[in-house]
């Protein structure tokens, strides 16, 4: 494949961050306005759209419930094709591209064929989610770090990881881990903090955004309560407390439990 | 204190980014577009100050060598204070402020005088800087979590969480931690890690960067080499090796060393 005479292939991979469309970085902003192709994820909010030009080609390749989705190599193959017959794909992305986004597998990918890339940095959802939920996953006194973990990894298993991140003090954000709560709490049960607590965020950012409270022993339960669903996000660790809620309804479980 | 007849005291906490004045959030603009008071960091970008209205007070709150540097306590009465005596306080603090910001102390500091409050995360430096530099903080294959460790905790010491970190395959990213840099590379080295490679990354994302690379055997030597100062960023993992220079650097150092 070659490029036509007077284009310059170009691949743009852009964080659209967490969902409100305010939280796009001013880069992201330009790196759009000059797209000839968007190529978009299912949590990418469509208003982002709007900043590419009227001319350009928007594509939705995420994965949707009952919709045709497109595989890895698929999406990699079309921001080849698009950059050779139309110039700069723009591959619009939730949250931070390199933050379990496989980002630099498309880098790779387009750079093999030796098309120019580059990189906007997005807000990651695993900061930014709980933090508007006034949880602040570092904080002194609660929390010297925090460790985002996917819940589910290539080989669809729970990370390993998790195993370890329980035995320590960092707050721990899991992404992409709701169908797997029930595994997480037994590992964090295992090691005796039935206490700890965590909130679970549905659409954090966005109008539709819930939350769910409760301790290692009680999530389960709120989660399904509030009907919370996916994607969501979960946080664990002592800087929960922090969330107006939180305080509350923990020690409502107290009082019930006691 | 009571706030004047027609003022109405508010709070934003609004993440700068990593550094490049295009990396701050459309929200983030929008805050400061409002903004009565801005009390500003020694990370943030200055640039970002245009944004602020020109009546808008900017004042400085930073730490840097050899000028006075206000006390954490000092900015959050600054803040309760402006925001009564001016309205509305934008609280400007590099990368995200609540990845080792303190955000959230000055939040419930806020907040204990009723003054309404509002968070606008921004792009941390700690997925953000590596990205630029072509280190994806997860990769699948490579790394399915990224853990962020505070280099110096409140009690001045290395956190004990590298310690366990440095057992595990997830990829760490130690913020404020140039200075211990030596201690780091101890506990990896411990463990057996020699070859692990590292980056240490100065300045992300501003015309200023500057990057060293290494394996944990080899990093303060090339840190020394390179001239790396603080503000810096270390990012331990195989992910490191994703850096154009890392490949290269890496194999020749092996080369040396066998």
């Amino acid at each position: 494949m070659s490029a036509k005479y007077d284009i310059n292939p170009k691949l743009t991979l852009v964080g659209a961050g967490p969902g409100d469309a305010e939280l796009i970085s001013l880069k992201g902003i330009n790196a759009l306005s000059s797209a000839d192709v968007v190529l978009y994820d299912a949590l990418v909010n469509n208003e982002l759209l709007k900043y590419a030009p009227i001319h350009a080609k928007k594509i939705f390749v995420g994965k949707r419930k009952g919709s045709h989705s497109y595989s890895q190599d698929q999406i990699n193959a079309l921001i080849v094709d698009y950059a050779f017959s139309h110039g700069h794909v723009v591959r619009l992305k939730g949250g931070d591209p390199f933050v379990f986004g496989r980002g630099y597998e498309e880098v790779e990918y387009a750079e093999s064929f030796n098309i120019e890339t580059a990189i906007v940095p997005g807000i990651s959802s695993s900061v930014a989610v709980p933090a508007l939920q006034r949880i602040p996953v570092t904080h002194r006194g609660s929390s010297e770090s925090f460790w985002v973990i996917a819940g589910t990894t290539s080989s669809r298993k729970l990370s390993k990881d998790l195993e370890t991140a329980a035995q320590t003090s960092a707050t721990v954000v899991v992404l992409m881990g709701l169908a797997k709560l029930k595994e997480i709490v037994a590992i964090y049960s295992r090691f005796g903090k039935g206490d700890l607590p965590v909130a679970v965020i549905q659409d954090g950012s966005l109008p539709t955004e819930n939350i769910a409270v409760g301790s290692i022993d009680t999530i389960v339960e709120e989660v399904r309560r509030e009907n919370i669903l996916s994607p969501a996000i979960i946080v664990i660790g002592e800087v929960v407390r922090k969330n107006p809620y939180a305080e509350q309804q923990l020690k409502l479980e107290n009082f019930l439990l006691n």
